[in-house]
């Protein structure tokens, strides 16, 4: 059985995910669209398929499945198109920055049973694929607490910014989504706290750099986040979960381990500066992932539910933030 | 020029700050003091000096300086009758676990110009000590954030939490003051969340063992601290400093380096398990520091208003996590 | 520029070759050619082309390049096979085991001109080429000494003991190679100590499983090599470099990053158990230096030379363990 | 029982004993002697005790025991002089430079039944103590392979290196007592190969600064030792043992456990710069060590037989270098 795909936005990320289905035997790119045909036609010239429009892949009878890697506004509208044209979807996150819009797309999935993957590429990093087997081994016990520090190497530039969601709903998610991944409980309520200090303009623009956030589920588990916007030394990729009876911790990740010793001390490589090398090996595993949800016929992980309640999440933080006070979880979704 | 010491309290901790005391060439030990008379001979007879009772040690002449090693709820007491007699003072944390009998106390030092330092042996620490020397050094630029994972081996004993002042006075707030030290600006805010994840023993006496806290500056420099009462391998002391050049970071402590690699991977032995071997260094060196401030004349670090500020953010978390919202120092301090 | 290939030996590495022939945009898998036509059609199967046999291949106009993944006593006919057909060759290491006969095809290799690589992968691991952009860069000033830590997960069945050429020409061979990488001064002497203390049969075979070896260049640097049949804890393969400003150090490998802490100590998981899993990278990164040698028409390194200075190496190791005595190269490059 | 102590020797390591006397419940420093009155008596001034010549402690009742921290070349006659007149003996390494007057003297030590221990402090190092205890667990089943790397921060000055019996018997005679203290068996021949790669003088004085040797038991066990009298990034102590069931590794060790991130990479601190502060608690533990020896009346190790032993394979590693072939202990032991 053979995935036939139509991916739409040849972007960065979009050539990672051709470059993904190319080397799958189960699938094969058979068309790619682009509002920039060059663009298009790039990818096309690298990894076969041929350019066709958006409306035509829509009700090209030789699609299975298209990868949504367009501009995040679109994102909601296309999921409902291609859901109602019987596609399976794969679609970068967010689903969209609003909480209702999103609900308002995921009942169109669900009306039409349409499966749709999210992009939380971080779930198929094997690192992090590896806290989570050793959570369900049963090695550190129940688990109890999560703390994770994830910081950027450097902020985006202001036009970025501007159409990102807010640090919460562009950065942090992914960490919300590593949270509920491992505390394998909803998390209920949210505290945070975030300031600029990395770069004014990032203030000037309402968002911030710099943030801490605390989790905390109905029974009292908690996960902890820090973030910025700032690393010098590179991508700083943390996880640690506390169980009752242990640890188990996630370490950075470099391009070459090698440690040079001078006078000056031992000195270890700056990490992987930018997320598409990090998590490299997490975006080619989650496009086999979703080839398999639909060559098995199994429920596609994440969910758009898993998307929904990120972003949830991050409305929750961001009041936080503005009300100075706890925001429980229900509060958001009640709007 | 020789300080003579007096000890009062002659427990674990007592015995710990005899030793230091007479490894010190600049200083002598005269009385010790204990309700246990044994307890007071039994360290007399390893490190010297005769048994006195607190008054007679208040006028003592042949006594420059005491060593307040008692209960908790006895410190502010004999702080002020000490300060009093003129006496040099060093108190073991904390001052007193209520806020305004601190304030109190501290007037009564400011009045009689007593010389008092509070027992935060962690600015001790020759790791800590360390990442406070490379702020210093400007190697890491301006900082912005801390991170702190504090995390006891085991809960103590239900008797200890009844009087201990809970989580935040008894545990976190050696992470307040070591947030205080490396921020170097004050807290201006907290935010807090507490559970009961460990011993439900605790619970019931009304404190928490598992606790996430964020205190912010007021130019919005952030601190996150995570704690537990459990850490199965060990005592975990963790402290990162980042700043907008780069990163500080003190590794945990274990008694000896060796990694043992089998068919079930590559093993270090757990951490130190217990506060005073992992802090045996810190708290020679504190009594060291206090001995220097009395031979050279200079003021006692950390001093009085640093107890209070700690109990004081500690306060503050207390409120946060009752009141589910974010709390302002001023709160407190206007009580 | 296209690179045609023929591949001779469609095993496990011929395989590992296959893969990166086809995925490099300048090269094509033309024919593959094997004395199992099944396990020839398997790779056909995979990554294209067509049988053919191996004569056939001399003969064809069409393939350009040939790379030679047979058994070992194989690899110097089908060098002087290919060379004289015209055609690149890639060779899997060893050229043979024997000193004149690999003497004897390098000549035939120069008298055709012909472009001969042979496969000594880790010059191309990212590691160890870290290693060496150190040592290029000055940081650890003049070379002085090289650590070589090598250990097989565990031992070969004895039937590929029989073949193999024993320890220093199968195993060791490739530090003796990476030992000339990083020393840049070519080794003048040896001397070797081996034993059997993992499998008593490799003992009867007259092979070892167990040495230590320490290379000597003309100006003094040195090199000592460390090997054994046996790493319960996975492929151990670490290389230190020390010169007169300081040291460079490459690290073990493992699959996954994460550790965990629970009472008994902080563990990570085992090493790569396997070399084509440990040095995925450098197989691949191999094929793409071949193929860029051929399309930019530079000189192949490593050479056929330094397949006959590290089986040069190998020989006076063995004759210094039989003899007791140091042995310089000269002695074996003399016979 | 208190061990009553002479220290013969008032310089740098005389010191360091005097403190571990001083220090010690069961132990006092009555006498100290030295050729430069001066030196004793600033031992005096700190330690306590009076000062004595030597041949006035001989004939002192009032001495058990006592430290010979004089020059090389006094050791044997004083180890002699002080075993005839029934004192224990504590004695720096070597006992002397020459194997037959090693011999001579342990004979006399023999006859009159002395209690002599020899100073390899490392054998009291925490970290090599937890090598020892994890290859008597049997977590790494028979030991197989030792390796040692040993680097001094930098070479000594010409003085010293004239009259320090070279590199084997003044800086690797430490590594082969570690040898033998891990391999459980003892050392059959020696190959070993050196170098001048640091500092000429030191090969104009017939001396070498850089040296790998092999050591093997009759079963085959092998050690591989790597010497350089140059290590900028401080001192290089590190051991593996390598058993049939895994390995275990002592690793280096700094003042304080801190890692700076900047755009640069991550960095630790150089290691100890000095042996006396890398061992200082080995330095400590060999003299309570020694103090339990004589109360429990129990053997003391290291026995002037392990300082025998040790002297012996240098003196066949001198012999391979010079005469380029392994060398048997019997050859040496025969002389």
């Amino acid at each position: 059985m053979t995935i036939r795909f139509a991916l739409l936005g040849a972007g960065r990320i979009g050539q990672v995910h051709a470059k993904a289905v190319t080397s799958n035997p189960q699938a094969k790119l058979v068309a790619v669209a682009d509002v920039f045909e060059d663009a298009a036609n790039a990818v096309i010239a690298t990894y076969g398929g041929e350019y066709r429009d958006i409306d035509t892949i829509a009700t090209s009878d030789d699609i299975d499945a298209v990868l949504i890697c367009t501009p995040t506004n679109t994102h909601a509208d296309l999921i409902e198109k291609f859901a109602r044209a019987g596609k399976a979807i794969f679609c970068e996150k967010p689903i969209d920055l609003q909480v209702d819009r999103v609900r308002d797309c995921l009942k169109v999935v669900d009306e039409t049973g349409a499966k749709l993957m999210v992009g939380f590429n971080r779930r198929f990093d094997p690192h992090f694929i590896a806290l989570k087997e050793t959570i369900q081994s049963g090695r550190i016990g129940k688990v109890e607490m999560v703390n994770i520090i994830s910081r950027d190497p450097g902020a985006p530039p202001a036009e970025y910014i501007k159409v990102s969601g807010g640090i919460f709903k562009d950065m942090t998610i992914h960490d919300f989504d590593m949270a509920r991944f491992l505390l394998e409980e909803e998390v209920d309520s949210v505290i945070a706290s975030a300031s600029v200090l990395v770069d004014p303009e990032i203030g000037k623009l309402g968002d911030f750099d710099s943030a801490n956030v605390i989790l905390t589920t109905a029974s009292g588990k908690q996960c902890s986040i820090s973030n910025s916007r700032r690393a010098t030394y590179g991508y700083d990729q943390r996880i640690e979960v506390h169980g009752s009876l242990g640890m188990v911790a996630a370490e950075n990740q470099r391009e070459v381990s090698i440690e040079v010793a001078t006078k000056d001390g031992y000195t270890k490589p700056p990490l992987f500066d930018f997320f598409m090398t990090r998590y490299i090996a997490a975006y080619a595993a989650e496009i086999t992932a979703f080839i398999s949800t639909l060559t098995n016929n199994t429920p596609p992980i994440p969910s758009g539910q898993d998307g929904l309640r990120s972003l949830m999440i991050a409305e929750a933080a961001l009041l936080s933030v503005s009300e100075g006070r706890a925001v429980m979880l229900t509060e958001v979704s009640k709007k």
